[in-house]
């Protein structure tokens, strides 16, 4: 996507030297854009675990380049060795974190069935990082591309006035590769030249809409308006929202979607004025063996010091601000499940299906015998 | 309500010196408590204005003495005329404020009845004063009676257990004289030494409820936990919210309650998982002319820097910080109206009553000819 007029993937091959991976650096978005060069291992566990990058798509291709990485500073005589000790660090970074483990393993595993020299080794490690961060924007464009009939849809019933979609979160090309998952059919609309308004939850209390959503739809153009969280309820009321699209953190085979704190609310907002709620995912996050999220979910806590204290810019510098009473305590749930009742459909890289089982493998008919934990 | 062990209320009159009024400057809360001296009639307006004081009640109140502190001022050959233009000064501070005019007017008849001299009318102001913030605190003492009833048949029911409460902005006695709307059933029930716990919204964008009515909570010793606006869903989903309690702006008197901006979203939670719901509201709040909120309730659009923005404390300081990037736009609509279908039961001074046009006009029965806008 764009930033200031020129293309950025999150995450790069240094054009002049490939030995260096590059990264936006997204702990100091919106307030300035700074590219980071990651040249050791260590400089990679650093982003993915202090949170220079963030989203289960970035945060696998941020593994996959770590392992090439790996390689290029790999000894000749304990490659496969110090391949998998660098592995195990990388995955140490952030333990939950599905498509890290996965990256690594993609490419132990790659690298493992090479029978050439160091020099080959390190030339697959580095195709199959390319293939992992490739695959990952395909899959959001794809995603773009499906989403975009709904949105194409709304266009023309609104005789090409701006169809208003309301998103919650940064489920935006910031947290993949490029395109995003729900920002990709938003991106897509808006490069066709279908006009599209986006109502940007501010999403506390981390506030990736209004930090992270916000900026990427601005740098690339795409008209958007920043909320709070408690407005959309209202807009919804009153005919101001035409769509919602969201992303999921993990989603049941049966379609409940779990997702930022906060969705669940838009959902019913949502299902209480008839405006389509879709939400839009790879489907590496789906769960097959999940069928209940609200009862099964686990639902993340996080510091209570994320709700009471809050960064901002001033004066130039950024700093962190007290909102609350200091001694007052806070509970902070980083995620909800929204049950697949108030959820329009499922935007995937292989099309659009219906919330429920049935709808999911449908899509996915290869899951239908060996994987899914199912009741019948 | 207690402010470090003391008793206070929101205003009142200096004890060694009733010629001087004195309120909480509300706008240092939470980090520093602030009591300021109002002595002439400029120093109300600035309060009412620049909201040292907000809150209906407490405005109304505050208008209440601004009038008593013009009577002071007032020269004895020109008492009523001097009388009059301050009543129109003190007006126009915040023009759509009811309770405002209303005391303004109560006290120009008041004093305007006074048949003896310049010292009996000052008597009457001072008098009329202090009745209108007793009645205030009266009104709110009565809600917390008849919310208190709801409070202790969910505790008995919980065997004891804290019953957890939520609540969203601030409807508190910082917003009144005293008790508040909304957080008067929680005080009676703490200080009768039921059990509870309350979730408090943070309630964005001017984060009422985490700036006061977690302050005011903390302080007068009840239980509470501050979450952001998102969390409520994801609370109810879980079993870990008994009951809804929110003030109102203004309620139709068929049921329909404006509230602050987010109101709805809760109140579609808790329909969803079958909490009740119920708003506390002084019946000054009710509209006896409006049928439908949705359709008819102006909902008032304020600055977008109170969302771009956010101010708060560092290194002793209070510092206002940018959240967002710079140039992205942002719409900072202020209330919601959450329709009566959603709504449990409205708590007034009067009783308990269903949100409906039958069950508000039971309670009032006296506006049930003349004033009502009825259809039939």
């Amino acid at each position: 996507m764009h930033v200031y007029g020129e293309h950025y993937r999150t995450i790069w091959m240094k054009e002049d030297n490939p030995n260096v991976v590059q990264i936006i650096d997204q702990r100091h978005l919106p307030h300035k854009f700074v590219v980071e060069n990651l040249v050791t291992v260590d400089d990679v566990s650093a982003a993915i675990k202090d949170m220079h990058v963030r989203g289960a798509g970035l945060i696998g291709a941020t593994a996959g380049f770590g392992m090439y990485i790996a390689a290029l500073n790999a000894p000749a005589d304990s490659f496969m060795e110090s391949l998998a000790a660098d592995g195990e660090k990388l995955k140490a970074t952030r333990p939950t974190a599905v498509n890290l483990a996965w990256a690594v393993e993609r490419q132990l595993d790659a690298v493992g069935a090479v029978t050439g020299d160091v020099h080959t080794k390190i030339q697959t490690a580095r195709e199959t990082a390319q293939a992992i961060a490739d695959e990952d924007a395909d899959f959001c464009r794809r995603i773009g591309e499906h989403g975009l009939a709904i949105i194409k849809k709304i266009s023309q019933r609104k005789n090409g006035a701006p169809v208003n979609i309301l998103t919650h979160c940064n489920a935006g090309w910031l947290a993949f590769v490029d395109y995003g998952s729900a920002t990709a059919p938003m991106y897509a609309a808006h490069d066709k030249g279908i006009k599209i308004h986006v109502w940007v939850d501010e999403t506390r209390p981390r506030n990736q809409g209004a930090r992270l959503t916000a900026w990427e739809l601005g740098q690339h153009g795409v008209p958007h308006t920043l909320i709070a969280d408690n407005v959309g309820g209202h807009l919804m009321q009153h005919g101001l929202v035409d769509l919602v699209i969201t992303g999921s953190d993990r989603t049941t085979y049966t379609g409940d979607v779990g997702n930022k704190i906060g969705t669940y609310l838009k959902a019913l907002a949502a299902y209480d004025n008839g405006v389509p709620f879709y939400t839009a995912l790879p489907s590496s996050t789906f769960d097959w063996m999940m069928r209940d999220g609200i009862k099964e979910m686990p639902i993340e806590q996080r510091d209570s010091t994320e709700v009471k204290y809050i960064r901002g810019k001033v004066n130039g510098e950024i700093k962190q601000v007290l909102l609350t009473p200091k001694d007052s305590p806070a509970a902070n749930y980083a995620f909800d499940v929204t049950p697949s009742r108030l959820v329009t459909g499922l935007i995937t890289e292989r099309g659009i299906c219906e919330a429920s089982e049935e709808g999911v493998l449908g899509l996915y008919p290869e899951k239908r015998k060996k994987d899914v934990n199912n009741d019948q």
